[in-house]
């Protein structure tokens, strides 16, 4: 971190987005601040999170303020010798850096506030061991969470029920609270790529699409697995078999300094040659890890450029107004040049009952 | 709204808070904004959101976008003849206001924008018919989530253990995910009034501090209990006692059109005669809506008036390091100048199981 800050000219970082409070302190609450410069790091927070930050933030000077945060935060910029400090321009908001402002004027008149995008992001951006198997774990609940919903969708079932049985087994099994809410859709409703449960029943032959994810020591997984209940008409087995062939053109191409986009590119090709071009809407894939999508971006408009340690999905999909939907998704790491899995549920046979 | 931004000399406001977007334009998606001026309203969102914000969005021009939100934001602000537009200062980040100022550049140069706080929030502090009977719906769930715990709570159980159950309880009695993670906290525990429920064990005459929301078409509720798993020792039972008789204080003496700051001494004042003045680290309530936490503010620093149809929690508190603590917290409306209460949990006799 302090290699890259010092690239950028800064004497100083104030951080404040709350993941990477958490990647950089270890600090778990919802209300903190920290002041990282080369010599030193300040962690600071408010009572509730007295005893909390004492045992989470390890390394570093933790304060714990009644008054202002922003108000400490300024004094400490004002007396730890640096001129340029930048802050976390995505996380901050316009009101804060107002009343941060306000503080330094009084506390640190010769400070100079430099706003920042994606600096620890993109240190975060490639994991280390504790980090990949966290995001590992987290992947085995996942498809856990999947082999049961393999073993209860049926004809009559409703999306609503499924994705609260998923919610359930997950939080029974381990996963800490959602990182987002699970996504069951159904037939037709399969085409809204981030379709919200609702009370529509399963019928025979439809698809199921159903994107997940879990959480384990702060870290996330993420996983789509479309599958059908009874056996599936012509154009929609048609479909799946296009996505999985594109999910694996990917898979198997993806090198370890290849451009994002030419990633992206491996699984959009497959689509585009079976005529589906215009119904994948979405990008390839996005980085996770502390949060559900971070850096890399994996589409046709990214700028990254695909590294080991990278913890990334691959998702392509295909999506028919009025017909249905198809994603397939794993979470994936790049090690020794290549693409490993890390989510690993069934996808070979996606028909789970008969009707 | 309309009248409450004229009174602060704005032609427009530009909508970006979630909760402001769905009080406004009913809108639940995650990403949108709005432009509002005198003659017009203007919803605008990703292709995502599609067809749910056409459906969900009544009474004003929905457009959907492929290109930057901020950049269409900025055109219809170049075209709709305003010239002064405030911004949600609390709800848009630093690097959010730079896309938007840079767009403007271009396609509004005319347009001074002007940061604003609390505008949509102050009318979102009284609520009508509709709301209240929402909050009224939440809060039957959160009264039938204790009267659950109840039943089930007894020595040897965990914190983690009953803190699913109850969240379990109110999932699969109606309610939406959590409005904020249920707090389960028991014995010496009970003094952290943010404690995360963890793997101790209940011990006999413990008390069990419960703090849960539910959450019915958008909208919270908010209830504390304090439960006792056998009988309690002389001092946390003399605690308890206090609690309750400030929670009184403040619920029968509240009246329309009084400062929150005297609201809050009420309660305060019992809290202080027992002795136990500093114990009561914070403050009375908060108001409760779409969001958890919203205007009105009930504490020793509030500047809000408590007006009829604000909905808020009073939620006095006792924490004792070491020994343990207890909280007590309805979520009421005011209406005919009188507290209401919209929870309704048995408090009057806490002890919930024998040992």
């Amino acid at each position: 971190m302090r290699e890259s800050m010092a690239s950028r000219g800064l004497d100083c970082l104030l951080v404040s987005s709350r993941e990477n409070l958490r990647y950089l302190f270890g600090f778990t609450g919802s209300n903190g601040c920290a002041v990282l410069t080369q010599d030193e790091a300040v962690f600071m927070t408010d009572p509730r999170y007295d005893e909390q930050s004492r045992s989470e933030v390890v390394g570093c000077e933790v304060c714990v303020t009644t008054t202002a945060l922003w108000g400490l935060a300024a004094s400490r910029l004002g007396t730890c010798g640096v001129r340029t400090a930048g802050f976390e321009a995505e996380a901050m908001t316009v009101a804060t850096l107002s009343a941060l402002e306000s503080h330094a004027k009084g506390k640190a008149p010769d400070i100079v506030l430099v706003p920042v995008q994606q600096l620890v992001e993109t240190v975060r951006a490639v994991k280390d061991e504790y980090e990949i198997a966290a995001i590992s774990s987290a992947s085995r609940l996942v498809d856990g969470a999947i082999e049961h919903a393999r073993s209860i969708a049926q004809v009559g079932m409703t999306e609503r029920a499924l994705a609260w049985e998923i919610e359930r087994w997950l939080r029974e099994h381990g996963s800490g609270p959602m990182p987002f809410p699970p996504i069951v859709a159904s037939g037709p409703h399969c085409a809204h790529p981030h379709a919200t449960p609702c009370d529509i029943e399963f019928c025979c032959g439809d698809p199921v699409l159903i994107d997940i994810g879990a959480v384990v020591d702060g870290y996330c997984s993420d996983l789509s697995r479309t599958l059908f209940v009874g056996e599936p008409n012509g154009t929609i087995a048609g479909v799946y078999a296009t996505v999985l062939a594109a999910q694996h053109a990917a898979m198997s191409g993806i090198r370890s300094g290849m451009n994002a986009v030419d990633a992206d590119a491996l699984a959009r090709e497959v689509v585009r040659d079976s005529g589906y071009g215009e119904a994948f809407g979405h990008g390839l894939g996005h980085g996770v890890g502390l949060a559900i999508h971070e850096r890399p971006t994996v589409s046709s408009l990214s700028k990254d450029v695909l590294v080991d340690g990278m913890v990334f999905t691959i998702e392509p999909g295909i999506y028919l107004p009025g017909v249905g939907g198809v994603r397939i998704e794993d979470t994936v790491v790049l090690r020794g040049s290549e693409v490993q899995t890390l989510t690993r549920s069934e996808k070979r046979n996606p028909v789970c009952t008969t009707c």
